[in-house]
């Protein structure tokens, strides 16, 4: 087939459409580099108009269209197939923030916003937009959304399904669905909302958005504390979580090692305790009405786990620029593994109270097929939700070690679903787990899954092959 | 067509199918009395297995198939159709509950259990289910899910979707999608979850739940304040709502007139203040550290509340006893219409920062149209959630005010969308709405409705012409 690209660019206009192997490649591939498009053409559009423009030549003519945003997705979600004339549709250019509403508490913004300008936007008014993700400076709200994004915040806050009201999409026939509603309760027919998030752009092109603000916390108290064991840490959390009940926006896990690979590798990083522990924790707490208030819960949290022998040692930090250290060390996790050779990578989740259980069998199973391979796995313990990576064993061949990436996954992936866990728990589908998908899910919920998609995107045409092989 | 009755008894037992019209009258009536259904029998499954096998033969012989809970729905989306041969499949019998795990925080229950076993069973593990509304004792929880419940606690810890984390539902194939998981974090294709909660059974039968548990708080403090409008109501939400922040587990709204109807017609309700006032605010503040921590919250907020005259005069409840009393008042403003004469009901919603401009315009339209009339509007106003009830003016002929029903729903409807509102906040569309819905909202909207309708009940049996004219 052949793409109608003078009739594509003439929407955009020239300068909105980009053609050389230069000028899209940025477009093709993603910050693993698992996968590599291409793409006969990118499209800027600059108006949710042109959009519609491009989704109704697109249907007309049977033209692929992928959306992207930001382009930080770890699961290929954004990249373009390979050989199959997808054209990008970037959301870049539809930045604009629409309104902004401190009394009603809500933020009205175009998809392309990047998530941080949303963040200020809130500051700016005195309210919070509580999502936040290490890519937060460059990944945009589109993405965020057709991911359902997670973060550091889903513990107190919600995923991004939880933090948006209303929303706009393009549809694949170019129609636009205006369901930019600022209620909080709405009980009128199917949830049209919850579909498109997390739809990672397979039904439609969600182009704006309504997002909650809440207020800024007065109180915020961060600490560090090291302890033996997973299920110490889950102890911990267990505590954390019944005594400061919603006021706990945080609280992640890290291992001995990637304390090490972060203070080795990040500038600035470095291990807030003399001594040395398995595992560590890192919690947050903010408190409405008084700071006096969150500190108070932090000291008596950590005074009775370590009275109890819960905590080995924790630190709590003095001031603002301390707590942000601590989440710089957690938030660079991920790339400290960089510089230690490859690292084969997982996003799942299992019920909380299995968390212990799926590490130790999970740990046990990966370094009997990998000797010496360096387990990395850090995350968010409240949510169940562990980032389980493995590095290289030192001195392995990076290739050699990164083909194994599909037998590790499915000796992880296995534990995972014999704890009733989800292979991706955060980062999506995608192309990367799109197949997987198929295998661990029952038939009917793939069908169910297949009408919908039939149902919005009859012709095949809104980001094929990604999440379901239609 | 015929209903193949002897096959669909033979399915849950004779002793399970009711088919005399004295045992089958109780299922064809709503609370409210403005529908009544009729049916050839009542089914009452007692497995899931059962529902299925009913499915099934439901889809060969095309038999429409009508779920019901508790039934204390207000839209009678429950109730059967009139002269269609609509079979009712009551959940009643399945009302196990299946597993609690106090350490996961999550319970899994058959759909037919009722709210308050549900609220009970956790108590006894010492965890909080938080969803509580006027029905509690009698509504079941699929019927909660099926709509999407809203109630008292939404505040704190939202709706009926945001407290359940996975679903197991009998298609009208009868085929089960077993989506019972325990996970906070899934991101693994679309949202079928919510695509069922809310679609009060058009989609499909919920049979079962994993639901979500909540510490229970160490601290609780409920007031209730005296007001001189609707805007300093707001203005005090709003400041309840900073210096609280999730703390905040309850804001609700109260006239001056509901809160004579309730003293005069409700046993043991007095009005707790000696000073009279425009409106009313009933505040509940839950801490999770202690029960200082609340008080010291709700004495601070109504000081300087009651210092910049934003609240006329309040009272601070002095044990559980005393709030539970304000609770009883609140949830008792609907039953305390009825010896008023015919009340015309309204639940709606608009941005909470236009509640004050919406009631004021309707207030107006109202008197204007029916003058005499008595405006009994209550609600959540925290969630821009008002049950915008007119009782008839004194001595008028209930019959003749009633009659105006659709008239008055016109008028305030009308105002609603004006403030970009919805017209079903929390009670759902079922059949009282249905029509209406499909006027107010844009065609493509409907139309996504209708394709998703088709794509799972494709020979329309499931619950027809609720929601959707199908």
């Amino acid at each position: 087939m052949t793409i109608p690209s003078p009739e594509l660019i003439a929407i955009v206009g020239a300068a909105n459409a980009l053609t050389a192997a230069s000028d899209v490649a940025p477009y093709l591939v993603e910050s693993r580099g698992l996968y590599k498009g291409t793409t006969p053409l990118v499209l800027r559009p600059g108006s949710v108009a042109e959009v519609s423009d491009i989704m109704k030549l697109a249907t007309a003519t049977g033209t692929p269209i992928v959306p992207q945003g930001g382009n930080t997705g770890h699961v290929a979600g954004q990249i373009p197939r390979t050989g199959q004339n997808d054209v990008v549709l970037s959301l870049e250019r539809l930045n604009r923030i629409r309104d902004i509403d401190p009394v009603g508490n809500v933020i009205v913004a175009d998809a392309g916003c990047i998530l941080a300008d949303i963040q200020k936007a809130a500051e700016d008014v005195n309210r919070l937009f509580p999502l936040s993700l290490g890519s937060e400076g460059s990944c945009r709200i589109g993405g965020n959304l057709s991911t359902n994004a997670g973060g550091t915040a889903v513990l107190a806050y919600g995923n991004m399904r939880q933090l948006c009201l209303g929303l706009e999409v393009v549809l694949p026939t170019g129609e636009i669905w205006d369901g930019l509603r600022r209620l909080k309760k709405d009980n009128t027919g199917y949830d049209l909302r919850d579909l498109f998030i997390g739809a990672e752009g397979t039904l439609g092109i969600i182009t704006g958005a309504v997002l909650k603000l809440y207020p800024r916390p007065l109180g915020h108290q961060v600490a560090f504390a090291g302890v033996a064991s997973v299920a110490d840490a889950l102890a911990l959390f267990e505590r954390a979580s019944s005594l400061a009940g919603p006021a706990l926006t945080g609280f992640e896990l890290m291992p001995r090692l990637g304390v090490e690979f972060t203070a080795k590798h990040i500038p600035g990083v470095r291990d807030p305790l003399e001594t040395r522990h398995a595992w560590y924790a890192l919690i947050d707490i903010s408190t409405s009405d008084s700071a006096e208030n969150a500190s108070r819960m932090m000291e008596n949290l950590l005074e009775a786990a370590i009275a109890d022998r819960i905590v080995e040692n924790a630190v709590i930090t003095a001031n603002e620029t301390q707590g942000k250290a601590l989440w710089h060390m957690r938030e660079s996790m991920s790339p400290a593994q960089k510089p230690e050779g490859g690292s084969i990578k997982h996003d799942v989740s299992v019920p909380v109270s299995s968390i212990p259980a799926f590490m130790a069998e999970a740990d046990a199973a990966v370094m009997k097929a990998i000797p010496g391979a360096r387990i990395c796995s850090f995350g968010h313990i409240g949510d169940g939700n562990i980032h389980y990576n493995i590095s290289q064993p030192i001195g392995a061949d990076k290739e050699t070690f990164l083909a194994r990436w599909r037998e590790m996954n499915a000796i992880v992936h296995g534990i995972v679903l014999k704890y009733n866990g989800s292979i991706s728990a955060e980062h999506g589908i995608g192309q990367l787990k799109r197949d997987e998908l198929a295998q661990v899910r029952a038939p009917i919920e793939i069908d169910l899954m297949q009408r919908i998609k039939h149902a919005f995107d009859p012709t095949g045409i809104m980001n094929p092959d990604k999440v379901l092989k239609v």
